[in-house]
């Protein structure tokens, strides 16, 4: 196994190469200048092997989710992507054919998200591979969204589809079997989350809150509606479902509480629903109206017929 | 054992409450608005249960251990610090007193550096406990200590006193056997580093290369020759030593070789070599000048009687 120092000359310090915040990694610090007018934004996720990836997932994906989840993050405020920090406690058994294959996965995204590694810390564990990552970003002064905004009235959106990633981790687990294409589609929702990056700069001075889909979109409507003082109603026959997805069994599950689909959840304001349309088209990304934003508390799940279907107090029913 | 929200609820979000960019920790990201004229300064450092610190050692130690050690990168560039954020892969052998002290120590060393917890993420491992920090800092623009600048013919400094923090070690392995204060200072200076904050700080357009002793006095020294392309002289017999450490045994391999004293070492030009008896005195901080900085590149460690005691090629002649 290459010691720390080669792994950082020869692994770490090519991904730094392009960034002159980066030092080339000589320095024990990143050394920023934040853009005149624009505030800085920070987030860092953790990841455990065998946690949050499986041991066998492809090296550069596990490297790719740890980056998007974070991007994710920054896509959920507004932001655009500037660099990144990666500690890295890596057990013995990790090979230098892994390690190479985790930092290809990264200069990868580097080139597609158009930012560069920043620093960090590589230690040895004696337990599981964990992974932690500190993303920075930046939006322009008072635009950044919030979680905080939601009002009553506004319409209540989601990119994407939902229910992917998680059916995609069945699949891993052997709990559900679609056919191969299916398969590989749904699967590769789950190692390989989109970060909604267009999206989350659009939408600024456009919705009026917004989080991305990590915990399911009932746990992440929640933190819209307790942050925002508000309810919701919520239509579950307008969830917007893949093909891979649509006709598997617990897919309405899925959409509903499954976790890691990366999405943008976001409110817009009822006056402002017809510039969603051609937002999407601009994006190439599915938009979909899955509710709107009620007066109190709590959210109701209705649906086709209206009828309510989770009563806040019974907790969620099963379909 | 607290579930992740009520951990975050409870423990972490009072730590952000003094700090308007840490939005309550209600959002996925912090969000920062850097003084004008200032850069930014941040780093990233890991810590692994068993690796880096002991399992037994007080956990609001721990906390302070981690935080400090990012603090002392921030130092070692001049900076100041602003905020940090913290990720936590937890044990479920973790107790929840274990970790209202772990944060009892944060919420103290917050008050001592004037800085507050602005982010994070809490995730559960089936391995040992894995903590990552990031720290920021800011810094005047232009003005950042680099590890590259030392110019031949600079001094070469250092606070404090070496080999305490590895010696401390030594007496918590049971190893080294000294009286019992002496015992006691070794282990905190082992356990709860101090940051040169204050020093780093003052150096700004006095050092002309700076780093902090992490991993021992000769390997970061050699940071600064490599990075700065020269060589230097170190003075074996003027290496400070605390009266703890003075006389026990393995002391001046302590001084050279041992990590963690987390002592700020620093290249200013002889004609300002004046100057730092007055800062020292102004720091109260013990300065010391242990060498120069030379034309060419290596190290020679020379004795009092100037006679060479270690040779570059040879490696390092244990005393």
């Amino acid at each position: 196994m290459l010691g720390e120092f080669d792994f950082i000359a020869k692994r770490l310090r090519p991904l730094a190469a392009g960034t002159a915040a980066a030092l080339d990694l000589e320095d024990d610090a990143a050394l920023l200048d934040p853009s005149p007018g624009m505030s800085l934004v920070v987030t860092k996720d953790a990841m455990v092997a065998g946690v949050h990836f499986l041991e066998d997932d492809p090296p550069g994906q596990i490297a790719q989710k740890l980056l998007r989840v974070n991007l994710s993050d920054l896509a959920a405020m507004g932001a655009a992507p500037v660099g990144y920090l990666l500690a890295l406690a890596r057990p013995k058994v990790l090979t230098d054919d892994w390690l190479a294959d985790f930092c290809q996965g990264l200069a990868e995204d580097q080139a597609e998200f158009g930012i560069g590694l920043l620093g960090g810390d590589t230690v040895s564990t004696p337990g599981p591979l964990t992974l932690s990552l500190t993303a920075l970003g930046q939006v322009p002064k008072g635009q950044a969204l919030r979680r905080r905004g939601a009002r009553t009235g506004d319409d209540l959106f989601v990119s994407g589809t939902l229910g992917d990633a998680a059916l995609g981790l069945l699949v891993l687990q052997g709990k559900v079997d679609p056919p191969a294409a299916a398969r590989a589609f749904l699967i590769e929702r789950y190692r390989l989350p989109q970060p909604r990056l267009a999206l989350g700069q659009a939408l600024r001075g456009l919705a009026y809150a917004a989080i991305d889909i990590s915990d399911g979109l009932l746990a992440d409507l929640g933190h819209i509606l307790e942050t925002s003082g508000v309810g919701a109603e919520l239509l579950a026959d307008q969830l917007p479902l893949s093909a891979a997805a649509r006709d598997l069994p617990g897919v309405r599950d899925a959409a509903l509480a499954g976790g890691d689909d990366y999405e943008l959840l976001f409110a817009v304001p009822r006056e402002r629903r017809g510039e969603i349309p051609a937002l999407a088209r601009r994006l190439d990304l599915q938009l979909t109206r899955i509710g709107r934003i009620e007066a109190g508390s709590g959210l109701r799940i209705v649906d086709a017929g209206g009828r309510e279907i989770r009563s806040p107090r019974a907790g969620w029913q099963h379909f």
